[in-house]
């Protein structure tokens, strides 16, 4: 196959170290062998499914930066940036995450060091501890291949309008580095459940990240931090539907506590937002929202794999991917390029290898 | 002003059978009176807010036709298609839900038939007991200018995937009624306190919408009832931005337990949508996915009154009727008017008067 060279900014790692941490815990997140088969179970609920189909497969394609330049070659991206998936270290007590933040980000550094330029990184943070966090985004700032820091929705236990992280705000903006908010938990998970996993990953994570991204946005944190760069998981959840919504029903609210600069939907086009819109036209409805220039191409992979052994992983074309690719073919030429390469180059400030 | 003339489909009341229940009642939903204001306590922790401000002011502009045609005169809606706003019956004990459906069903009818042809009606139904809320669909049909029903998100307990539900879906898909489908509960809401109201409203709204219409698609109640009409409120939630990513999630489960004749978002181009969506974006979106021939226009009158005092209510111009008639403006002239009066004079079977 011959493809136009794509730069893929949502593309997940589990460093060995990490999976480590998961092998040694009894509850989620853990990894757990059954059946001769290493599975991960890291959704809130999963430890009760004891079959041999909990969870999901888990192999090298997590942790070895071979097998992801190998998906790479077969799916024409020149250049991934790496990001530890979910749930991070959320379940570890402050005084662990902040030694194992700086070890795993090492690690990632290694991973991209080793990559001839095909690989570029976000690392963990200490999100329950905001200074060590802070501190850890310093240390960041002086790894070569690293670019910013991947977190969840929670914050330090009170969301992420909570001004307890203004310090990691802070040294973003100071460092200009990317902070990608990624969801974990999800929302209405009770309301989502008896559908296998479909309804929690197609809802429930867009909605987490959405009810994330709205308070941080209420909370006043780009009116603090106006430089402050944040990337928005999955095309922004749901919010760029909900955006003029989100206004009527601030300015609807005769005793509303908010008080914000701006409309709250005007922040979002200081955000950045991955393409994992899975259809053209929530592609367009977020361009016509925030810009073509802040939205870039991204696979979510290794989630989402083709329902293949293990073994076959390396060798077979995956469908999600592809997807993602040809969603961008209705957008136009030059709007296509800029979102599956261009846009990325410039925001993340990176160069294609050779 | 001179507006062409718009039908409003998403228009409410609460006739003054379903107030006095409400006035009768100790906990939410209930309309108390505070400094010489009744205010209705309807979404759930409204309780516990004992200022004068809790919930919002109530008066004739929720159950007086002439008030209602006042306004529709002052933003140039010709019709209104009037339906019983949440929560509906679903706080009364089976038993007395089904009489006082019926009682006030008959209201409504009455008041649309003393309107000159300006308003016709959805009623309510005894959801908790399907096959009574069955039999009212019947009376219903029988009633010159009700047009179908409006039904909340819970089912009779268990969500509207409930196999419990096939008599009312067979008994609407028999008389050809259409079922509205609107929020009430919220979904997430603990993860959207803090605001005021508007996080629940502008996010937990959409979110209860999309996960309870998920859920009626996922368990096959369009492959069991293929000519049922259903209309979603809000532009549909958020579904129609997440259609593909629910595809992509559901084939992507190995062990997905759903199984449908068709993709989850194939069943969208069956439903109908109300154009509340506030921006033209999320209208252009939803038009792509399901075609402009299934959204009409709806103002959610009298929600989101303008900040002046009950009585000049009836003369100040409403910033959201005006705002959805605007959205409308950016489609062009032909898609303009078909979701403004066409499609809903097409769906319901009503004519314009005089």
């Amino acid at each position: 196959m011959n493809f136009e060279a794509a730069v893929d900014v949502h593309s997940h790692v589990y460093p060995e170290r990490y999976v480590s941490l998961l092998r040694a815990r009894d509850a989620v997140p853990r990894i757990v062998t059954r059946d001769g088969q290493d599975r991960m179970l890291i959704l809130p609920g999963e430890d009760a499914d004891t079959s041999t189909s909990a969870g999901r497969p888990i192999g090298s394609e997590y942790w070895d930066g071979g097998r992801k330049r190998a998906f790479m070659d077969r799916h024409g991206i020149a250049v991934s940036v790496i990001s530890p998936a979910n749930p991070w270290l959320d379940f570890l007590p402050s005084g662990e995450a902040g030694p194992a933040a700086t070890a795993i980000n090492e690690d990632i550094e290694t991973l991209c060091a080793e990559s001839a330029g095909r690989l570029y990184g976000l690392g963990l943070l200490p999100v329950c501890d905001p200074s060590a966090a802070a501190a850890e985004l310093q240390r960041i700032a002086q790894l070569p291949h690293l670019r910013g820091a991947v977190i969840g929705t929670t914050g330090a236990g009170r969301g992420l309008d909570d001004p307890m992280l203004d310090p990691i705000w802070a040294a973003a903006e100071r460092s200009g580095l990317m902070i990608f908010v990624h969801p974990h938990y999800g929302l209405g998970n009770e309301a989502l459940a008896g559908y296998g996993h479909a309804l929690p990953l197609a809802l429930g994570f867009p909605f987490e990240t959405t009810a994330a991204i709205a308070r941080l946005v209420l909370g006043g944190t780009f009116d603090r931090f106006p430089g402050l760069r944040l990337m928005v998981a999955h095309a922004g959840g749901v919010l760029p539907y909900l955006a003029a919504r989100l206004d009527a029903c601030v300015a609807g609210d005769a005793h509303s506590p908010v008080r914000l600069q701006h409309l709250p939907s005007t922040y979002l086009r200081q955000m950045y937002f991955d393409a994992i819109g899975y259809q053209a036209p929530t592609l367009a409805l977020l361009i016509s929202l925030v810009g073509a220039d802040r939205i870039m191409f991204g696979t979510d992979h290794p989630f989402f794999p083709p329902h293949v052994s293990n073994a076959e992983l390396g060798t077979t074309a995956w469908h999600s991917p592809m997807a993602h690719r040809a969603v961008l073919h209705d957008l136009g030429p030059q709007t296509e390029a800029a979102i599956l390469r261009g846009n990325a180059m410039t925001i993340f400030g990176i160069a294609l290898p050779g």
